[in-house]
């Protein structure tokens, strides 16, 4: 059985850019995003045509999808297969759990990894890229969704029995992150 | 099938009246106060015949108590319900969860809200409030019970699958809270 | 049934001090140490012959022996348990969950106990105990940790329905943590 790492963290942490050099510099690894599975299981459905109808879906809908995808990645044979994914949602009608309870149970993650960054770079990344971040956002705030995301993390870690870790993206220091992301790789005793 | 939207708030924050506002601004909405429901419960099954006695009752009655309140409460037909409790009581014992995971799957919330005001208020008017609220309390333990609710919401986000949100009620300003109620349920998806 | 007292707490809070001392003061009272559990489970099943070589053994083993440990624990028939145990534990995988959903189930805590101490109390008694704490740790790591254990211990309590209790371990005072343990212990109802 191969290694299913849980990799999260909140917008403009540069988790993307830390996750796709995780991959490429590790051997046998690869990647699966959770939204694009859960899009593909939408399709086969019949459920949608485009992505952009994804969020219109019913919520039953949309956590039945959660759990196609996660068992669908949960038999994947890979031995290094990172998922990218998110650890909550902000919508109107509050903060979604990305990864609640029935689809932790279903992905059966061995690792759950959180890409964090100061609090001011993460401002300063989302307000220089307005086109995908609309809203403006205090300082405060980005250190409220910091803690919001690790105390998730606990609780992702205590109902799966997985190891959880932070990982710190720095400013222009992603090898860095990529490179902590190897020695955890490397020390996972499968 | 209707909304069960949970809402709770350390004590002294205003949750009732943010609540009972809801309740009569929103078209089709009821309240059921998840401590009434335990009582009305107690006194079918003769366990007790005032509400004093409830709490001389044994854990292992209290626990069942919770789940038949929950058990009726999501059976409610209710266009929105809203479920007035506590996310934990302080006791001599420690701090009770008052959505244990049982509980949690027994009531099936749609909703997770917390209703928040600052510290410094919540000292005030548990100062003022010396009838309802015996302890004398610090701003410190009142951030560190701010601090833990969000914590204890999380893990029911996440336990449940349903989404949460924080509803500031500013001193003066309980309207502005129930419209950022009447906002979330505008806004969601059944 | 008597009651099962779960208590946990970073590395160099003093928790076995309080431990200690309260099962000496408390009529009736017992302890498991878990990892001494587990041992003795992993020596039954010749798994290993020395406790050195349960780090070593592969996670599915360790999860079985966290399983048969809790389960054996939850049958003792003692008055009150009193179970020393780690919330989480630090290692190059990421902070492992020691009381994960699993064993909480098979577990079946009554109370659930978190042994505090100032995070430079906790630095300066890492540092000046070299051969038990390896690691140089600053007082914002310290700090992180006691949060990350707030929000483990918050997790576990809203899985199990058990209540959780703070208890402060100042320096040069571990009696008076001790009597808030017997305070905790004479105010449980059974």
């Amino acid at each position: 059985m191969g290694l299913r790492i849980v990799v999260v963290g909140i917008a403009g942490v540069g988790k993307s850019t830390v996750v796709s050099k995780s991959v490429s510099s590790i051997d046998g690894a690869s990647l699966a995003v959770f939204g694009t599975e859960m899009f593909e299981a939408a399709k086969k459905l019949r459920w949608v045509k485009h992505r952009d109808e994804m969020r219109k879906l019913p919520v039953e809908k949309q956590k039945r999808l959660q759990k196609v995808a996660a068992t669908k990645i949960s038999r994947s044979r890979g031995r290094v297969v990172f998922i990218d994914t998110h650890l909550f949602i902000r919508t109107p009608e509050g903060f979604w759990p990305g990864l609640p309870f029935v689809v932790i149970q279903a992905l059966k993650p061995t690792h759950l990894v959180l890409v964090e960054a100061p609090a001011e770079d993460i401002r300063s990344r989302r307000k220089n890229d307005a086109t995908r971040y609309r809203d403006d956002i205090t300082v405060e705030e980005v250190q409220a969704e910091l803690t919001l995301a690790r105390t998730f993390l606990s609780a992702a870690s205590l109902v799966s029995g997985a190891p959880m870790s932070f990982i710190q993206n720095l400013e222009g220091k992603p090898d860095e992150a990529a490179e902590a992301m190897q020695r955890l790789v490397g020390s996972a005793r499968v």
